[in-house]
């Protein structure tokens, strides 16, 4: 279902692509903090399409309209806070032959499956990227919650097609680094990989094809001791809240699947005192140890898939004649959402770590 | 916490390596299922330390003691069904030092910051693999119960160090293929990478080293429809149970990773007739489309980092001095893991796809 | 929190009084469901004050906007359905003072401990009586969902300071007294009743006092089977969502508190055969047997405190000077909120029922 | 299902009356606590029957076994507890027939419609009241932990049949009378009272028949602030585990169902200076506003109905031949049941207090 139920903020997401609108219902946030809702937009439009020459022509206002949860100085008032988002910008038409003929590598046929007849065919209905948006106003909100706490979370695009950018660690990224990564159009580290990337995504685009990515996100001045043993760790609940974000189809903290080849003497990080702090020489973990974080920034990594509406004819089946037919998708489409994916990315991470970071006082009475 | 609450299976996790037993509560199973006690026990034995030279050769019985849940013919009654098993074996003089000392790359430190002194450290506590055990009677019922209902679910070990198997796709694994797996003693599909991955465990071993790795695995006769959209995707509800197994450090689904670098017509799985099922040619996917099954086998690859804790000396911090020191884990470690995590992932996966498949009659009243 | 948790149907309700809008987020409904939107306005149009002259005179309109969760053709489409309804009609100018001098029996100094000076305290923010209008959306829907499987709520005031209505028992209540109860603008059986009720109502307002009540509700057509044992019986399920309305201090189902003066003789209801039916011969047990439904009516009654916002002069404390002040409440407020609240204990039920109906097919796989 | 998730502290009760045995696993315990293993076996005595005269002859020894969540050195480690007393003395012979035929207002016949065939019957299964001593095991290690934090939890017999105790408000209870209460065999508070109960349960037990009662419950040093508005008030989660308990058929917080019949004037209560504290002159409230706690007492009754197993023939049906029959039920029952409930009532409003109390500091960054 379209809840996330962390321990102490609980969300609601709900909205289709051509519904009237969608929206977020947010319980737990504290009362008496002062959302910065420039700051807030500014977020949002990260993830907006339209915004940039290489996304979606389709432009969306992603003008936020807060329901509830603030009093009348503004302020949170400590119950749900509640926020929609219009959709104006849509075009029905466009998809009236997929209710027959489902997209391949795309939610139409598993939608048909599970819901029948009366699945929301447009626009993608409920699986729509377009729900990316309410997760990022909840997400949003998260962050600084957690800048007021000296928690940062940032991301960036690690890979394009088989274009890499540099990583976070390999340039030592600090402030600079990362206050040009928010305010980028295109968030990468390395200009060289920008141009690359851009030429790639042109040249699928062309082609009428798309192309997939990986982001890399990391969270600074986290606090050890956030997140449970087992099924309730740090990479369980981001891990949960990833897979929601469309077309998500891997997940890696740390080294992930690199450090399946490596040995231990290789993958451990070493321990050491700087100053009264125990930090690691190297950060192969990815700031998780045990499901719980150790203080060392959060690493992880996450890979999207091509967009599957591309317009190169297809091979697919007439669901009502039981048949096979063509498909040939009509209308706009991404050819690569990873950039859009970015500020999703830290939305998620910032549901998960903030909801962990509310139960920091409560082990030791 | 050690709790997986889906919304019909739900399992309460128990117990420290060395306390008097590890066990679990498993709420929502159906009345009136005979459970094939040998079948549970043999399952077991896979993930039994000591059954195979190169594992660790700490003797553990996995005994299963069932506490409630089965009515005087031996059949599920439909409340919970508690199980136990004994910890014995245990030699805590092992561990005394690790209180101070912290292993790198290990849960020693980040539960000392969350738990303080009172933490359990004997045998890493509830960080322990020890725990797998009771997650494997539950996943076992699940695999007996899913088996009932026509679905199969296999893994076996994808990669050791740099020594890749075949994968299920490329042998076009059958029943005997997945026979072979559940009664061997090392699960993989190529006999000569089995010789290969056992000559770079020993030479790990022999090096006072540890090798990580990469499981598979496959779920067939999955139905489609089952799971939720956004947050209760197969893939979130699986990745959440996933990163409770110890060592876990990422989850792909169909392509996964690889399909970052692709573009939507290769990666892309076209739909087709086969007879009045629909089936994709390919299946790039892996059996989830947004967050839903299409009733192509479900598959996913879990990467495991190598065994922290190594003999070979290694560098850390005295958290009662605040001060670098040396540290040289003493006791019986495994240099690899990834053979015994084999049952446990199968496990996971069929808690998982077994709580959605109870779901499977409810959207069409 | 304002969610409400079923195990397959969850609610997130969200609003204060004073806030742009109340509304609510339902997540569960199956697919292909054509919500009847005249009958649920007339469901809501009988909690709405204003409609009758004894209630407060404050007019809002119940005017719902659904955001989200219907397809083109106005059908469920299996995603969350979202609606708000605005608040209009406000004036905050008559809130200022006890934000300093709390209302006696009120929550304003619990919300003031609980969260501060940020609380919205206008018109009781979000403890306010409005928030049973998103509660009577969703429970209004369950109701027809129910209605098409044959399952019937209905509610009427059992009983207005001292003066009792007939039961259900007792009149042998059919469809027609069902009918009748759904359109009085005053839903009692029994018009002498009414007349007594009204008068007390009137009397207590003249006095700038207020009554409290007890509403009977029952349930016909359930089927035998719903809800599971202990913590989720239908007792629990009920319960938990009936305190969220506003002035409940204690339910009792069956017999409830008269149980306890009874002998096992005179309280237990014998079986009996109905054709191929079975049956119980007395209603004590209110339809529920170990928290599961035996197919006869379920029958409670919810305790309403009597409001407490009256017009006479009281006792209170001004927070900020620490010292005993007196408190005179200006506004409009209900003399009696019991006729607006019996909707609210019909839509409570059904929320909780469709939620356990859900789950009726899957305890024998 | 048998489990409590409250926000913190997590439960899972599992076993049957005559399953091996019965058992919890809590999770959310603090670390470091150190369980007093003494006061918590004397406090399951309370509930053991056999102790006194007018109970069960049939005897159960309660001994506690902790399988884990302690550390080397006893004290909780932070992980989850689990424990178990085995069933002994059971004699499975006496519940054949009712298979068949079931008893009147007992779960006997809802169990079989859920679970079918495969329903455990000996001794009631899941539902017998055996599976309080479980419940009693969480709540005495709750009662532990908020008596640490100075809140402090008593129940005594409100009422048997017709025969009323004074209430803890009249006897302005103290310390004195709290200890006796916990070391009486019969927990009332007027001498009186407690003579004129045991002739009427004497009385019952000769007849063959069986007494309902009323539990009144008392938290005292509630600090204000705890629960959440909505569907988290503490009536709301105080109720949902009360309803766990069986034979409970209704709960009334404060005044209850007797506010129902009062003016606002009569029914609310003055705020008032305490020295700084803000407090109410009288306790219409029962301690809890709005569903958050004021800072009084927290005052609430439950209603228990007559045991159902009564040696009285009794009217049923046959389930396998669809026919009336006659039943008179053997074996060993108890001719009420308030006396032992006692504990497990406190037990209930110790989980939710302190699940609750676990949450005070988050809602002010």
């Amino acid at each position: 279902m379209s809840s996330v139920y962390g321990k102490n903020i609980k969300l609601s997401i709900f909205g289709q692509s051509h519904a009237p609108a969608v929206g977020v219902c947010i319980d737990g946030l504290p009362a008496g903090f002062a959302i910065d809702f420039d700051e807030l937009n500014a977020f949002m439009m990260r993830r907006a399409p339209g915004r940039a020459a290489h996304a979606t022509p389709r432009k969306e206002s992603d003008e936020i309209e807060v329901l509830s949860g603030l009093n009348k100085d503004g302020l949170t008032c400590g119950t749900p806070l509640a926020a929609l988002i219009r959709n104006t910008d849509t075009r029905p038409a466009d998809y009236e032959q997929l209710k027959d003929i489902p997209r391949p590598s795309h939610a139409d046929y598993t939608a048909y499956v599970k819901y029948g007849e009366s699945h929301d065919i447009r626009g993608a209905g409920a699986f729509s990227g377009r729900l990316t948006a309410p997760l990022c106003i909840a997400g949003g909100i998260c962050l600084q919650l957690l800048k007021s706490e000296g928690i940062d979370i940032a991301a960036h695009i690690a890979q394009i097609g088989d274009i890499l950018d540099l990583t976070f660690d390999q340039v030592k990224a600090d402030e600079n680094n990362i206050r040009a990564l928010r305010e980028a159009d295109f968030p990468v580290l390395s200009g060289l990989a920008k141009e690359l990337m851009l030429e790639a995504i042109e040249s699928a685009k062309k082609a009428g094809d798309s192309l997939g990515g990986i982001v890399e996100c990391r969270a600074t001045g986290v606090p050890a001791g956030l997140g449970d043993p087992m099924f309730d760790g740090m990479e369980n609940s981001i891990a949960s809240i990833i897979f929601g974000i469309p077309a998500v189809k891997g997940i890696e903290f740390g080294n992930g699947f690199d450090a399946a080849v490596l040995r231990g003497s290789q993958n451990n990080d070493a321990f050491y005192m700087d100053g009264n702090d125990v930090k690691t020489r190297t950060n192969n973990h990815g700031g998780i140890l045990g499901g719980i974080t150790s203080g060392m920034p959060l690493v992880f990594r996450v890979a999207f898939k091509p967009t599957s509406s591309i317009a190169i004819e297809q091979d697919s089946v007439s669901l009502s004649r039981r048949e096979d037919a063509k498909l040939t998708i009509e209308g706009r489409h991404d050819p690569c959402i990873v950039p859009r994916a970015v500020p999703c990315v830290e939305a998620a991470a910032a549901i998960a770590l903030y909801d962990a970071l509310l139960d920091l006082n409560k082990n030791h009475p």
